[in-house]
């Protein structure tokens, strides 16, 4: 049999949809990454006889088995007493976990009620997979030859925390890993992702790197995928890929990775050395809480005004209560006035604004739900202004977030203007 | 066999961790919720051998099986083909499917590609089950006595739908559903879910309803869940559960279901017809953002300061520049000069303030990363601090979500006193 992974995930409340799986997804995509198949994942209640029969069946056509879920104190948990029953090995009590139990309670002030005991009862024969971050600790077990089972809690950050400190590393070691997988996520604002994947659809049927389309809350998003003996050989792979698309899609690219709209645009504020600030009517802050999700924002974003309220606008961003009667307050003059007024008043370099229609009141035949109008005070005393008419069927959160996303891609493409 | 159902996710896609199962967790709680068994989940590739394998055993152990994806008119969507060729049957092209998928590109302006004629091909004998949202439709089928089959799409939404359009009815026509399950969620802020349990320990052995705790993004909930023959019927064993425990625990619990904090706040100050306004500091607009959510916040929110710098927080609250001096800007004093400033600059009758030390960086001995301080100015002119020690090395979206929701409880539990 060729290596090939397996996951079952354990638990009744998966099955009663009570927690979405990600533990699934998480493991699914580490062994993509370590370049190990997986063909199946399977889910299955805290049932002695159900557990007995999914494994079985993974034994059959797979040789290394992960499990999560189950590991707790409490009598629905079943994994580990499951699988020694499963292969006739009894529990063997390991007072070295006791004792990491004992203290991880008195830790907290707290002392090891008798159900945890069970916590401490291992396959015989397995090894401890260790949770520093738990009380419940996993297993390393080969119970015959060409079957290597690992048992994690369910709790995702206990998983991926033992997962990234002891099971992979054990995998290298053993040789399970034979190839490396890197990505590198392109990033894009201002086109769609079937007008990205058309502008790049001679490198969507390359096939190391692969290039795969993804679209997400407005965003659209290319993926380069390769595959190598290391990762710096994996790396030179995409590096000439991920050149070429950048140079052929040019300013709709913000960025890679980990990379947001706000914190490129707070990069782009730093190096120019100057300062921002914001003036939201329907995004009522969002736009500021954006850009401060960025740490160390304080360095260029002073702050702004949130004028929700039509006088909020005349009063503190001294917009023309004329022009507001005459335009409407979900205009382009009222959103240059807004611009300028919070520019004005916390005197920054640039100054930002958003007045729209976030639904799913407030529309009319002229101004519909998920119009919405950007404007932008530059240091030299510009100002421009964008319209945009977001999908306003598909709810406010979402007019709101494309908002303030676009504010932030309009800033970016004039700060990278050469002549801004 | 008794009735059973099975979930049966097909797609590459999942395996490579690319996509979250939602769609397991989705039709996991309708399961539920309707009352039908529901014991194995599973994900494969698209891979025929491996969809029939899959097939075979769901068949030997369940009566419903109920499979997501594969449904795309590319060469790797298989699910149909695959189906058809384990039961033994020719696929037949349905011409008014074909229409039906004419229309909808015709309707956004563009031609069908031809890959897309494989879409109106299904297994002999079964009917359709339609796709309102997308162009590839599902069945419902029923291959051989006493084993039915539904296939939906992998996009959420329009699984959801056919879920709920088509789905439902038919299951509840042909008596496969017995009981009904409804929910009711009571969520509370300003006790820990070990505390809340604690305190209604004897309510979390019922059996009918039964009441479970759960935790998330800060705030503690009970799940109150009764089986019953109707809907009124379950909710009549619902309601004296809630009310014995709405009692018990009091001010603590803020609402129900699909209330939030911003929502319940809301209410209070429509019912009071009095306006808010906040001035922001670590949070940078989130609070503002999360009071706007709320369609028709405007007839309460009139907007606010972002005064994320301290000479914002001098030049347009007003706050003294001697206090902020001498005590910090995150201080009981200047958060509620704060609180005093936005609410003279913004004529409102409350007024909300937050400053605070959100991390990763700007954190001392003193004052450490997670300290916030909410300042709270009342309509008659008292004004209110209350000081927050959050968790800091959970990161920053933690401390300033928790800042915010703080911030909206301290405003409720003013609003809900009798002499406010």
């Amino acid at each position: 049999m060729d290596n090939s992974a397996e996951i079952i995930c354990i638990g009744t409340e998966l099955l009663l949809g009570d927690i979405l799986n990600s533990n699934a997804q998480f493991l699914a995509r580490q062994l993509a990454s370590l370049g190990i198949p997986h063909y199946y994942e399977s889910v299955v209640g805290d049932n002695p006889t159900r557990i007995k029969q999914a494994v079985a069946l993974a034994c059959e056509r797979s040789n290394l088995l992960l499990f999560t879920g189950g590991l707790g104190p409490t009598p629905d948990d079943l994994t580990l007493e499951t699988l020694a029953d499963f292969f006739s090995v009894p529990l063997v009590e390991h007072p070295e976990i006791l004792a990491d139990i004992e203290a991880k309670f008195a830790q907290r002030g707290r002392v090891m009620s008798p159900s945890n005991r069970k916590q401490a009862l291992l396959p015989q024969g397995a090894a401890v997979l260790p949770n520093s971050l738990g009380t419940a600790p996993g297993i390393i077990w080969e119970p015959r030859r060409g079957l290597l089972l690992m048992t994690f809690p369910g709790v995702p950050q206990e998983m991926q925390s033992m997962w990234r400190a002891t099971a992979v590393p054990y995998l290298q070691a053993q040789g399970w890993v034979k190839e490396t997988m890197v990505s590198r996520m392109l990033k894009f604002w201002g086109l769609s992702e079937s007008a990205m994947a058309e502008q790049v659809a001679d490198y969507l049927t390359l096939s190391n790197p692969t290039v795969a389309p993804y679209a997400s809350h407005g965003e659209a998003k290319l993926r380069i995928t390769a595959r190598a003996s290391s990762t710096a050989a994996a790396l030179a792979l995409i590096e000439p890929v991920e050149t070429a698309i950048k140079a052929r899609l040019g300013l709709d690219c913000y960025g890679t990775d980990e990379d947001t709209l706000a914190s490129v645009v707070g990069a782009l504020l730093l190096q120019s050395q100057q300062t921002l600030a914001v003036a939201e009517s329907c995004t009522g802050g969002g736009l500021g809480q954006m850009i401060t999700a960025v740490a160390g924002s304080s360095a260029y974003f002073l702050g702004g005004i949130i004028a929700y309220d039509n006088a909020v606008k005349v009063n503190l961003l001294h917009v023309d209560p004329a022009v507001l009667e005459r335009e409407g307050a979900v205009s382009s003059e009222v959103a240059v006035q807004m611009a300028l007024g919070v520019q004005a008043a916390l005197k920054t370099d640039w100054a930002l604004s958003i007045t729209g229609i976030a639904g799913p009141a407030g529309g009319s035949d002229t101004k519909p739900v998920g119009l919405v109008y950007i404007g932008l005070a530059t240091p030299t005393g510009q100002t421009l202004s964008f319209k945009h008419e977001f999908a306003g069927f598909r709810g406010r959160d979402w007019v709101r977030h494309l908002s303030c996303c676009s504010a932030l891609d309009g800033l970016r493409r004039q700060l990278l203007q050469p002549a801004a």
